[in-house]
């Protein structure tokens, strides 16, 4: 065991889109946990797209991380020393223990994971967070029916991929927008979407989605925002449901951009838009989690994962998935088990 | 009975803001009756903000009133001849009979009126769509609660006046937006909103609401959209429900206004934003109509009408109400009983 941890920590506050020198690398003694504490040594640490508000100072629904802390992070580890009573060295878990290679914890918030149902990493992706977004976010919020067309945004990150594959496990026509064309193979030939496009090399969205939905639009969901959004409204049909899961196109604005107002649709449409936490879910994560793992058992399921090594490399992993680099999961993987 | 019968037709579709030019007083014979159907004389008209949607040929829920078509509206009438099974001579009647003196229908979508429950005129008010409309809206899509904060914009109109007051019998604290310093003042001394204030001399929407909402908002009934919209968002409470029932700000623009992205503030909020036509419920419109006539005769809802005179006047009296200078409905008194 190392007797240093490399730490993560926010070194500024990014203005518009966030840059390395946002970050710092800082290395500080092992903690040491007290009494039902334990210490895990991270395994695989997830970025994500909501670690940008997180930056921010602006008021959201967490506190933001203090200029020097440890940037907040989901992190699957293993324990290697415990003074808690539910958690064993030699124990997978999963936990918020932040952009860090060593945490200690008093066990708030931690699950255990099976190393035997799928690889750990699926901990931070299908079988974690990004998975019960998809799963919950999907079926509760927009409530797909079998037969109607589903739009999904963002659609080979990690939650759109599993929420486009979820959709057609209910029977639904299933559309996603990417960002480049191999995204959009990826999605139509490896996870079966009936379509999707790259709305970089798209010129009119609208039109797009027009020939690609021929029935109307049921259900969206939006990871991104914008002119896409507003594209996807012009061909919503009665009674849609806008699942607002993300809008990644805004995040680093620096101040809000505008767009054509649409609320009318909604009347007309009778239609509703509902943005959603995955956390309101918190109580149902066990049932979330056990039909995932089921699907992915039965091959209903599939999912990529994009790794980068070495905890020093988490900024650039984060830059690099904030533009869309990535296919599926975005990981890094900050040591061996 | 005359042996004409006066008609507003539509004259042209409106650019921008419609003018009494856009419609043509013209004089037919009388409709005579068919096979089942009777011959109705007008009373009252109802001049609505949705009429604006059916002057333009834009695609909507419903279909546009033709070129020299008679224009659409609900009328409260009597029934002057009879040759349907169902209703007789000298009833009153209630449907869609369109701005003209006399119509002859087949009874669908006519409903009878009992005088003695309240003058005939509430037909078209608060025992009517705009009843309806604020009743289930705020009931079914705002669902507000006991102690809640309840904003209400179109506050002294048809609707919004309703729905300050079924709030108040529910517990809420009401908050109205009108604007003129007379409709703020109608809705605090006599409706008993808690507060409310005139967005046309309010330079800060957001600061007055701020002051206003204490506690935040949980619950916005939009009648009007816009800025007063976007004020709103920024001050809504977590799980808040928006609800969409017209954005008269945004019907006469010859092109869409853009405004702020806001989406982002559904999600951080756990919101929803939901469109709705009245006619959704149209199934639970008798349980409605009992609720809304017993608070009447409680004296636990209060109405006001603003009527002028004359169906030749139907016009003015509709470009009135969409400036906003009528205090409650909005008639046009076309004949006496």
């Amino acid at each position: 065991m190392a007797s240093m941890n490399k730490q993560i920590t926010l070194a500024a506050r990014p203005v518009g889109f966030p840059k390395e020198s946002d970050f710092k690398l800082v290395e500080s003694p092992l903690p040491t946990p007290g009494p039902g504490q334990m210490l895990v040594r991270a395994l695989y640490l997830s970025v994500d797209p909501y670690m940008r508000g997180r930056m921010s100072s602006a008021k959201s629904y967490a506190a933001p991380v203090e200029l020097g802390g440890v940037m907040t992070g989901g992190v699957v580890g293993q324990v290697v020393e415990s003074r808690h009573a539910q958690f064993a060295a030699g124990e997978i878990v999963e936990g918020m223990f932040g952009w860090q290679q060593y945490a200690a914890s008093d066990g708030k918030g931690v699950r255990k994971v099976d190393p035997k149902l799928a690889p750990i990493s699926t901990a931070l992706g299908v079988l974690g967070m990004p998975g019960m977004t998809a799963y919950f976010g999907l079926l509760e919020i927009g409530k797909p029916q079998a037969g109607e067309t589903v739009v999904v945004s963002g659609a080979a990150g990690a939650v759109g991929s599993l929420v486009g594959q979820i959709a057609k496990i209910v029977g639904c026509h299933v559309v996603g927008i990417a960002g480049t064309d191999e995204k959009v193979r990826y999605v139509v030939e490896v996870l079966r979407f009936d379509s999707a496009f790259n709305y970089h090399s798209t010129a009119n969205y609208y039109r797009r989605l027009l020939e690609l939905c021929p029935q109307g639009i049921d259900v969206y969901f939006d990871n991104v925002g914008g002119a896409i959004t507003d594209a996807v409204v012009r061909l919503i049909n009665v009674r849609a449901r806008l699942v607002i899961c993300g809008q990644i196109s805004q995040y680093d604005l620096t101040r809000p951009e505008t767009g054509p107002r649409w609320l009318w649709a909604l009347i007309v449409k009778q239609a509703r838009a509902e943005g959603f936490l995955v956390f309101q879910f918190a109580d149902r994560f066990e049932e979330g989690l056990r039909q995932m793992a089921r699907w992915l058992q039965e091959g209903k399921l599939k999912y990529r994962e994009s790794v980068i090594e070495g905890i020093e490399n988490a900024p650039r992993a984060f830059l690099g998935m904030l533009k869309g680099e990535n296919i599926g999961k975005q990981l890094v993987k900050v040591a061996d088990l």
